[in-house]
């Protein structure tokens, strides 16, 4: 088994507060979480290491944040309303709703195989089962008249009752969630919670430019809350309804869109480096031509080896003038910019960058997770950068009363000064180690009886397990030296 | 006219780049507003201002931040399902729909009279016109079978035709957002957007406080968006239906409830001052016995002198146990409390701070707002507290070219290193002093001619406009110790 397969991590988190599910004394939301203590201050370094690394640390990068609620008509604009669909299918007589394309992955090779013969005149290759089932959820799409009869006479089963189905024709379903606006409660505005940040972006390109004064080549760049009625989700927090993101769409002149792309996807990469992640772990795949949008000439995904297989962390895109484009044609008023150079106005070409908090905090958990034998035990640890341990340094008196624990909290206040720190009296001293070890927490301090004597503590380096005693007084410095070395 | 009045704001918000108007090229989305690059930054400053001063800051405080969909469950218990309603009737000779105390609200004395001895059977004292309007709501709603013709019968106008109204019987509006969840479009799941952050805490309390190891007293704090289906927003950001929160639930023994409802009371307000909101401007206001829930033995709110006057920013509660009691009473998973001293499992009381990010940031835009006459032109400038103002130093060349233009963006990426910094070459240099004053940029630095000879650069002063030469090399440590003097 994996070690560090995804039912560890689930328990892990929930054992130390990283995440709990949403509405657990109600039973439980499906693929929904909540971050615990240490989870919502994991996901702030995260949020706060992008922002700086995307937008105050950049020159031509500045911020914004939308509302959640815009009208629909960005949603018609962009596409969202016409094609933002997953293809489903009913089975009658179970009453169960599947997607095709996943109904077609629950099917034996030879059922598919005989599908493949009723739907394409020419004998085919099935060397990628994968391709195939994408192929034949694209074709039954187009045969939508026949298309559940189709899926009868080729014998799909239903993986609920394992009998063939008796399935309806394939139709769309729309991944934007509703809700109504307004005092009017039957009839109310429909709007949408958006199902991704980046609209927010394109529909203010022109105030964000305008007041900015930034010129070409510049990004605007956005977190926030975004949301999907997927019909599969899973994996814990890599595939949620209700997810983060962290977006920037960099605007550049139609000539630079390869540069730019490279430029990006090599950024992008290294970000994921920086907050700790095992660089073997990480790679940047191209796209291949079929799996590119019309608009777009290329595009690259940042993919992390999870323990289900390499899975997308971030998609960077060229999206050319696409969006600007739809709300131009759209809108009365027009998103463009004035270039001084060719005494125009154009429509500039843009580079996305599009990741998810979550799928980074799961990341680094994931990254982090190690199980080892130390002395005839078992110890569970998060070996996480210090730049995102949600606990810089424990500190633990020996005796949990008196001196000892006077002591020890007056160095873990003045330590939460410049990190953040956790005092921690209960129970054994290894017992409390093993807590911080599974936490995260880099540094460890323990006051004993010595440090009455003469003023030192134990420092403990969460990975080597190493104790060295340093002056007390000592202790900020130490640490702030171990950060940045 | 109040200089400070509202417009004046909202025209400098857009003018800057603080907020502009959610789909603004669609027409616009009425009282929904998105973070510009300025209004971002200031954003993210009042929020981590709030994290550090109640989390971090704190031993016996925790975070955490649950989803924004949760089961409907949670809304049931809590009583939002059946108790958080707005009265409304609709006029069926306009198709017209009216808050009812709103709609009473637009009447004249005599007609709200008429109504009155139509309702009560004793005559009443009409000194409190506010007060009168909210016992005739009251009442209307109980007679909710006979309440139209009354309204009709007292002669109530519809604001919008001028004439008598056919009302409709008095109903209620449920004020959360409905939607869909899961992958049946037209039966799916029910759920609702949350409309405070509280209740992700209260479902939390186990699992946090058994995974934080806190002990009573403690508290939990959160920060996120909530959203109400308000029938009446405006005052730009102040009352929208999309909002962020910052909430924090304080847990602990019955009897020390008055004594921690005042502390909690005391910091809240410390911390507005603490944003630089003008003390004088800012009062805690007890609440009158009839404006408390049941459960409450007593409430604060901290309320800022707004043009549109004083005006709730944060309430600060006496909640007793009424959350954790409703959950108990609703759920098989009890949130209780092992009390070591008793030797027994407790239900913890409440005392609630809620606070809103939007309110927070517009209080600080409006407090800092000033028109000035500087050498017979007027000057708008924002004196907002270094501490929340997005930009911290401005940097100019005198010349917007050349070796003046390139020693000017040095600075400026030095500074970046530790202050948020923003470098301009365009315009005259007057000019772009009006548009930083209106930014509520502390500090400006020109490079001029003299920087190329002796390397000082000017340090210009917000408010006094003052102006000294210092090395440029020593820029930093002058900023600095501005920032903390």
């Amino acid at each position: 088994m994996d070690l560090r397969s995804i039912e560890n991590i689930v328990s892990l988190c929930k054992r130390r507060g990283f995440i709990f599910q949403s509405s657990e004394i109600y039973g439980g939301m499906g693929s929904t979480w909540d971050y615990g203590p240490l989870g919502v201050e994991m996901k702030k370094r995260i949020k706060d290491s992008w922002w700086q690394y995307m937008v105050t640390g950049r020159e031509n990068v500045v911020g914004m944040d939308a509302a959640i609620f815009m009208l629909p008509e960005v949603w018609e604009a962009s596409g969202h309303v016409n094609n933002f669909h997953d293809p489903l299918v009913d089975n009658r007589r179970s009453k169960k709703r599947y997607r095709l394309d996943h109904l077609l992955g629950e099917q034996k090779d030879r059922i598919l195989k005989d599908l493949g013969e009723r739907l394409f005149p020419e004998p085919r290759d099935f060397s990628d089962r994968e391709q195939e089932i994408q192929a034949l959820t694209a074709t039954l799409y187009d045969q939508r008249e026949s298309g559940g009869q189709l899926l009868h006479d080729a014998g799909i089963r239903d993986p609920y009752s394992g009998e063939v189905g008796d399935w309806t024709n394939p139709r769309q379903f729309n991944l934007m969630f509703k809700t109504a606006i307004g005092p009017v409660e039957d009839s109310g505005d429909i709007t949408y919670l958006r199902p991704e940040t980046a609209q927010g972006i394109f529909v203010n390109f022109s105030n964000v430019q305008t007041t900015s004064r930034q010129k070409l080549p510049f990004g605007i760049a956005q977190m926030g809350k975004a949301f999907r009625n997927e019909i599969t989700t899973g994996n814990f927090l890599f595939r949620t309804r209700e997810f983060e993101q962290m977006e920037m769409e960099f605007f550049i002149h139609d000539d630079e869109r390869s540069r730019w792309l490279e430029y990006w996807s090599q950024e992008r990469l290294s970000w994921f480096v920086d907050l700790g992640i095992s660089p073997e772990k990480l790679r940047l795949r191209p796209h291949d031509q079929d799996e590119l949008a019309h608009y777009s000439s290329a595009c690259y995904d940042v993919e992390y080896e999870f323990p289900f297989g390499w899975s997308e962390l971030e998609g960077i895109a060229d999206r050319g003038t696409y969006d600007l484009d739809q709300h131009n044609a759209h809108s009365s008023k027009k998103q463009t910019y004035f270039d001084p150079q060719r005494n125009a106005h154009i429509v500039p070409s843009v580079i996305e960058t599009s990741a998810g908090v979550d799928r980074a905090f799961l990341t680094c958990l994931v990254d982090a997770y190690a199980e080892e034998e130390v002395r005839g035990e078992k110890r569970v640890v998060l070996k996480l950068s210090p730049a995102v341990a949600p606990i810089t340094c424990a500190v633990f008196p020996l005796v949990s009363k008196g001196d000892q624990a006077e002591r020890a909290q007056a160095i873990a206040r003045d330590l939460r000064r410049e990190f953040s720190s956790f005092y921690d009296a209960g129970g054994s001293i290894g017992k409390r180690y093993r807590r911080q070890d599974e936490a995260g927490t880099p540094f460890g301090l323990t006051v004993d009886h010595q440090t009455m004597e003469d003023g030192t503590v134990t420092l403990r380096d969460r990975d080597t397990m190493d104790q060295i005693r340093i002056p007390a007084e000592g202790a900020r410095d130490e640490i702030r030296s171990r950060l940045h070395s």
